[in-house]
């Protein structure tokens, strides 16, 4: 061990900065025998003083300027666990400039001003690590950064939000329905009072775009990616789903289409996923992330994406990091650059199979009139499956009418559906979802 | 970048090296740009000189002489992949000595003489790396060593033998015999000519040995390990399963039980998983090792457990480790050292719910007699199923008599099978599975 203790700035102790100062305390021991560096958390910054705690801290680590952080020439390293982006854009930049490494898990902010950070810690030679960013307790950045580095990345496809996937989960397994899996999912702290940002798909997209910055070495501004959530998914879409071998989950889609000008896919939406696939098993808040790289193959990453603890290991694994690279700062090698073209492909280019669901009165010719349609635009129809929907106030019979269609790109979808939507018996929004194309496991 | 190469030298041009020599040209360039170090490759030690490749080499790389890899002074890093012991031994303690860094996926040799490797590695201040030893291009050893390295590690249960998950996937999906499935996968190439090592056990077993040094810093000697293969299981027992709501897998299980002096559970079976659990959808010849830290909670890392390409990744990714911290040897951790006891529990100790099936002659009194003598033994019984088995030469009927007992110790059960084997009308052998006792995932 060397002598002096590596000295710990912590900024933030709400649940995860909480996580990370109890860890920090009870398996202290073991880190230090581990890591063969002696650390000590000098200081500690939070909002006020006075709030009472759960988490037991000695008074005289705490400062209510997390400035303080910065200005101490004795803080090594800088943990900016305080999250929104204002103040921790102001600590992150402030700290890098000071020399100090950061570590942070501050999604929002890495989505938002990820490009501008990255840049400026190359700048000043200081690194910053963001293991907790993407995927909770899931070593996702570590596994692209250095165990997946000989591998050009094909596809990385995940679920990486655990409020909306428990409610998934719920509305599969048990037939509930989405406001009643949402207010269950709230009652046992999976879901915020305001669920907006989990279930509308874009903590996902923050998460997807560090993500593929990392995996191609670039920077992707928030506007490139295409989003959407699981607030219009019903039960009738799960059921059938089940009859067609598949379950919906909401999945983040980053694929690279060698050769293409525009070669990345970039997307969050809710998708059928075949019932055989490991991804179709991945229930409740649970997490899980596939990446296909050129020489690996297949591989998958799976446990908490959230919550106090997971969170702490993925920052106090970063921790550890920084503490080591703090001694042999060219041993960081920061973003793995690459060699392609990074462009992102616009959404009505990307192609797949595709699950609609039409709302159409009961009427002869329906069927024949949107096969007519699809077939007009090039469009191959793989399966259709009906089912009585409901009885509308007129007394008039509604039917849920499903087609499996073959690939083609979005683009050529929507428009084959503006046609459609013209037929009169054919009620206005069908519910779309993509089939994901998954590779067999064998 | 550093102006001077690092000089590779590797030892063994078969399926894995092959891999490695291609890859690491093949993706060369993203390597060093990712890493920032460039690199080459001096040498190639193989076997035979004049053999036909498939791999095209540069014949002044190569040498019949794997001592010129140790006794070139220019050589950095030495790559060990000509498998087997007693050679790989001597390359690799060799190398140890000479003050290079050793990069293997032997894991039989690791399995055979870690203790002596690491503690040799430790004393030369040389390090060795070894991801591609257990779980192909999963990087569960990175995992291990850094991710999760503020856990106490609870648990290790996996998945690490493809051949005999192809067998077990074969006879659970499609109802194929035991002897059925091993043809096909040796006709695929899944299974070796003799695949006895992967079917025995042996082979997930050697793998095991490693991911718990790992866990517990601790040496393990082969003979404290319980192994029992996958080849008396029969189709009729994945009927049962199926029934019940399982299927079987050969797992392999590292537990830590918590203020028991033997604490630590230790053994490669093949067992009833629950249906629901993900590890029940790992199939074909993937792997999957799900890790259970005290902070993390439950994980799990799937891919590719063997191959030329996936376990190139795991050892190129080792390559790149072994490279950057060959500028600062004071970086590598070695060994986690773990402060608690690790002494190794003996199976009879080890406590799991049980799947038995017994051949019974059809007569009347037989379940009553067996139920007796497991009350005798203190075992409770959660469920019974019968269902006829086979007309014997005297033309008596035979039925399978299932039991699934509650958790208790196995050598407690092993007690009351001995004086159930005394009945006159059950056949000796029963066919014993453990239940794994797996967390559900919500």
């Amino acid at each position: 061990m060397t002598e002096k203790p590596i000295q710990l700035g912590l900024a933030g102790l709400g649940t995860v900065g909480s996580g990370v100062y109890e860890t920090l305390c009870r398996n202290h021991s073991l880190l230090e025998a581990r890591s063969k560096i002696p650390f000590r958390i000098k200081r500690i910054a939070v909002r006020n003083l006075e709030k009472p705690r759960e988490t037991a801290v000695p008074q005289e680590l705490l400062t209510d300027d997390w400035q303080d952080l910065v200005n101490d020439p004795e803080i090594d390293i800088v943990i900016e666990l305080i999250g929104g982006t204002r103040q921790a854009y102001e600590l992150v930049t402030l700290a890098l400039r000071a020399g100090k490494p950061v570590v942070t898990g501050n999604k929002a902010l890495l989505a938002e001003y990820g490009a501008e950070i990255f840049k400026l810690s190359a700048e000043m030679g200081t690194p910053i690590y963001f293991e907790a960013s993407a995927g909770g307790g899931i070593p996702i950045i570590q596994s692209l950064q250095n165990s997946l580095i000989c591998n050009h990345i094909n596809s990385i496809v995940g679920i990486i939000n655990g409020t909306s996937n428990y409610i998934l989960s719920a509305m599969g397994e048990h037939g509930a329905d989405y406001a009643d899996a949402l207010v269950q999912a709230q009652k046992l702290g999976f879901a915020e009072e305001d669920p907006s940002l989990d279930v509308n798909g874009w903590d996902a997209a923050h998460k997807a775009l560090i993500l593929a910055m990392l995996a191609y070495g670039t920077t992707i501004s928030p506007d490139k990616i295409y989003v959407s959530g699981i607030e219009n998914i019903t039960s009738r879409d799960f059921e059938f789903a089940r009859k067609l071998g598949y379950t919906i989950k909401l999945l983040v889609v980053i694929r690279y289409h060698e050769g293409q000008e525009d070669a990345l896919e970039l997307r969050v939406q809710p998708c059928f996923v075949h019932d055989w696939h490991i991804l179709a098993s991945v229930n409740g808040v649970f997490n899980a992330i596939s990446v296909n790289g050129d020489i690996v193959g297949e591989t998958l990453f799976y446990g908490r994406g959230a919550g106090k603890n997971p969170t702490a290991s993925a920052v106090i694994s970063d921790v550890i990091t920084a503490m080591r690279e703090s001694r042999y700062p060219e041993y960081h090698t920061g973003f793995n650059p690459y060699a392609k073209s990074c462009g992102i492909m616009h959404i009505n280019d990307t192609v797949t199979p595709y699950y609609v669901r039409f709302q159409v009165a009961d009427q002869p010719g329906v069927i024949a009139e949107i096969a007519r349609i699809l077939a007009t635009f090039g469009i191959g129809i793989s399966a259709t499956s009906s089912a009585p929907s409901h009885i509308a106030e007129d007394g008039a019979q509604w039917n849920d009418l499903v087609f499996i269609l073959h690939s083609c790109p979005w683009g050529q979808l929507q428009k084959a559906l503006e046609e459609i939507a013209r037929i009169s018996c054919v009620a206005a929004e069908p519910r779309v979802l993509r089939i994901e194309h998954l590779l067999p496991q064998s």
